[in-house]
């Protein structure tokens, strides 16, 4: 099974692809979706849906694992994000994918064990649990892949209940 | 030219269709997309958006006026009106429209002349402006027609300069 995990935004947007097998989870790609800041937004919000469309179709996940947006960020960031989320949503589920929302505290608390873990601890931890040496930048990418991560392990959580 | 208005939001989206040709303005559909409040975000924006595809490849408006988002809603609703905006946007840029977006103050000022019409006065003004004797309901209906109203007026004012 691949997951595809999503770290929202309209100017960096991070993907994690991850593989769980039975015993083992493979990093399988991870980067960043930029879109051009000085076009305008509906051009900007097609530009990632069809990169994301491009990647669905690519690795054909599953399951498509989303970034809660966060209701104290300020209200344009909120909306922002928001939309950037409503994009992948609509590509994901046209592509027959299942889609989870996790909020960061989840994905901290599943990844590294913890909800204050730092950005950095959280790289540290997802390199652990993928077996990856070299450092993945940008962090949008190693959230991504944090994402993709937590919703394996609660999917092997629940197996195990 | 067809304009296509949009008063975005998932639960209720209004839609209108205006033709705008040398000197006269013809409504030619109006309507409200609904989307199942018992269904996942997720499905909802995705049913919004293909609902909007058929709309958009039936009637091909070269024009599509969506009203904006404003911040002082509450994160919740500005979250979900702005991830309808993002779903609309998509698909009239895909679709090859151009985008425009419009406040509510912009589009009371050009139907009505003044910021602070009403909902009844604006349902008013919009069928005396396009010859319609009988009442637009629900009025989401009506506001969508009145912002592809306020884009023509808008293009025709500017041709006059």
């Amino acid at each position: 099974m691949f997951v595809l995990g999503i770290d929202p935004g309209l100017s960096r947007c991070g993907y994690g692809v991850v593989e769980a097998a039975a015993n083992r989870q493979r990093a399988v790609a991870a980067g960043v979706i930029r879109t051009p800041t000085d076009a305008d937004v509906p051009h900007r919000l097609t530009e990632l849906a069809l990169e994301l469309r491009s990647l669905i179709s690519e690795f054909e996940p599953s399951v498509v694992a989303i970034e809660r947006v966060l209701f104290q960020h300020n209200a344009r960031t909120a909306i922002s994000v928001g939309q950037a989320i409503a994009v992948a949503m609509v590509e994901a589920v046209a592509a027959g994918c299942e889609v989870h929302e996790y909020s960061p505290n989840e994905v901290k608390q599943a990844v590294a064990g913890h909800g204050a873990a730092s950005k950095e601890e959280m790289e540290t931890m997802v390199r652990m649990l993928l077996g990856i040496e070299v450092p993945l930048r940008p962090v949008d990418a190693a959230d991504a892949v944090a994402l993709a991560l937590c919703h394996i392990s609660r999917q092997t959580a629940g197996a195990l209940r």
